[in-house]
């Protein structure tokens, strides 16, 4: 892997990662595919949309379908036709969403969602898992406390996760992968910056952000980043997980983030609302009806330059899925031409007048006319 | 229009049907597209496939999105964005099919399924619809009867198809679209005979056989296609409503049928089958959760070229509507391919055989490994 920063704007900076399977210019978004797909996507839409790197994430696919079966294809590239880079998560964070889990420092006993049996997941499978998969960058096992835990739940989750930072990269022993170490600390400064100073000291090829964006305050998330960065060096790329709204996209990268994935541009997608230029736009609302409009009249991709909002208004109105397939292809063109515009704003030195405007028009609402 | 038969075998016969939005090559086989889409496939995903021409429905455009909206867009072509061809039914089944109705010689009325106001059809209507949609081939307004209707009720609506054909003639002042007529007559030898005379006599640009496939047997439904067939011109394209198996297709080709419309392909695709040149192919099953082959290793479509079986199982094992996606666009391509292989072999005077080879396929059961 090499990362070379290439430009900045005060903390924003533009980068360029190379990775085994391409290049991928930072600040990136990253489309979300769980299940080793991004909803209702191809990856030929993903490559048209202009996606150069997609993330998908340990904690399903090892329960289904399984190491073995992507193993048999040669990895989860082959396995879901995607040729560019992968990131994917430990799977951490699944596993300390769920209920009825044994943890210890060994590692974490779970229920499968999916069939009820019990699933052990450590550093040391988090790592084999993701050696299968063959994954671009892969991410340390990290224990992510709820954004609700108190102080000493906290501190305990991030010394756990020190520990098995080191195990992980203990385990990692493979070649044309990276892995990347994950930052605890919950909404605590003093944690935040053990966090950073802790796993910084064990040198990974980067550093992810962990533990926000998960209900805390938007004023936390952004002191947290803040804090974390500065322990962060200049020369890793830094990733922000499971945060991907334009609105914070434009914050964390005003505060030194490279690295962003969300399921939010494709989920919106399925609901309805396609994201703009203008802001969000709600297809389902009567306005649009009748409107000879594209979704995005600056856009151009295959949903804006052939059908108009009243065709993807109609669709949706019936059910029809045509609907949210042409708007979640939309959406990830619009995110990845949005970060396109981040990247130019820092190189031009105008980020600070592109995030004030991007920002006036994500708070005003959505698109009305 | 113009229709050419440019070979036969049998009564098999290949012909080029001339469209003002394109060739047409028969016999065709239509994917249908009620709500002015065909379920999961965009418009460059058809024509990939190699569809000529789609079918949409007159009743469910007319009221939703209503046909305003699509005399805004400029007809149904640019409102869908398809730029080939397009047939639209008259409404006719559709309205059959629907309880409490009020039926007399003037039109029927009914209660919209989509909000339960009272809505007229008529034949004048019909084709007052089917002009501002702008498709390249509309139907007559008919009266389908069910099919366990009793002699008096097929004769009378045979009578009544009679009358609202005329009326659709009438009242269809339009130029570059054509009118087909429909026949039916139910399964009474002699009432297809008289329908098959009577819509004859009015002349169309083309003729449909309605009113089969809709649960009569098998055996009914082919001696009514022979019987209605022998008294439709050589000259004029001829439609079978409805029916788009393999199995079913090469049956009708083979008494001189040369279009075809079904849901069949994208439902089942919907549901996790796949059509293959070994027969039906059913992802959900277990022996294709290992297996490295794609879907038809005949075929060169988009989901073969790039897709394992296993790869689809897993996301049809996982509810990811993408698999429904990638099977919808086999399927289709499947049709386009298995249409072209049926034309070939009546070119080269093989077509009982292909047919005999195909038939043997499809009825084995299914491809199991």
């Amino acid at each position: 892997m090499e990362f070379e920063v290439k430009k900045t704007s005060g903390k924003a900076r533009v980068g360029v990662l190379k990775l085994p399977h391409g290049v991928v210019r930072t600040p990136v978004f990253m489309p979300v595919g769980t299940n080793a797909n991004v909803k209702l996507l191809t990856p030929r839409d993903l490559e048209e949309a202009g996606a150069e790197i997609v993330l998908s994430n340990t904690f399903h696919l090892m329960l289904k379908p399984g190491v073995e079966i992507i193993r048999l294809h040669g990895g989860l590239h082959k396995f879901m036709g995607w040729k560019k880079p992968i990131l994917t998560d430990s799977g951490g964070f699944q596993v300390f969403s769920l209920p009825k889990l044994k943890i210890d420092d060994e590692g974490v006993t779970f229920k499968s969602p999916i069939d009820g049996s019990k699933v052990f997941l450590s550093p040391e499978i988090s790592m084999e898992v993701q050696i299968a998969l063959g994954s671009d960058i892969c991410m340390a096992f990290d224990h992510c406390p709820p954004p609700d835990a108190d102080y000493e739940v906290v501190k305990e989750a991030t010394e756990r996760t020190y520990r098995w930072a080191l195990r992980s990269k203990e385990a990692f022993k493979t070649e044309n992968q990276v892995l990347f170490g994950i930052v605890q600390g919950g909404v605590y400064p003093d944690l935040r910056k053990k966090s950073a100073l802790q796993i910084t000291s064990i040198g990974f090829d980067g550093y992810a952000i962990g533990g926000l964006s998960i209900g805390e305050e938007r004023s936390l998330t952004l002191e947290m980043t803040e804090i974390t960065v500065e322990y962060l060096p200049e020369d890793r790329p830094r990733y922000f997980m499971g945060g991907g709204s334009p609105e914070l996209i434009l914050e964390l990268v005003d505060r030194g983030v490279d690295m962003f994935d969300s399921v939010f541009p494709t989920r919106i997608a399925r609901h309805g609302t396609a994201l703009t230029w203008k802001g969000r736009l709600n297809l389902k609302a009567s306005y649009n009806k009748r409107s000879l409009d594209p979704v995005d009249e600056q856009c151009g991709c295959y949903t804006c330059k052939n059908f108009t909002r009243s065709y993807i208004h109609h669709l949706i109105d019936r059910g029809e899925v045509l609907g949210q397939i042409l708007l979640s292809l939309h959406n990830v063109s619009f995110m990845i031409s949005f970060m396109d515009e981040v990247r130019r704003s820092i190189e031009e030195g105008t980020f600070r007048e592109f995030k004030g405007k991007m920002i006036d028009v994500y708070s005003s609402g959505g698109v009305s006319v």
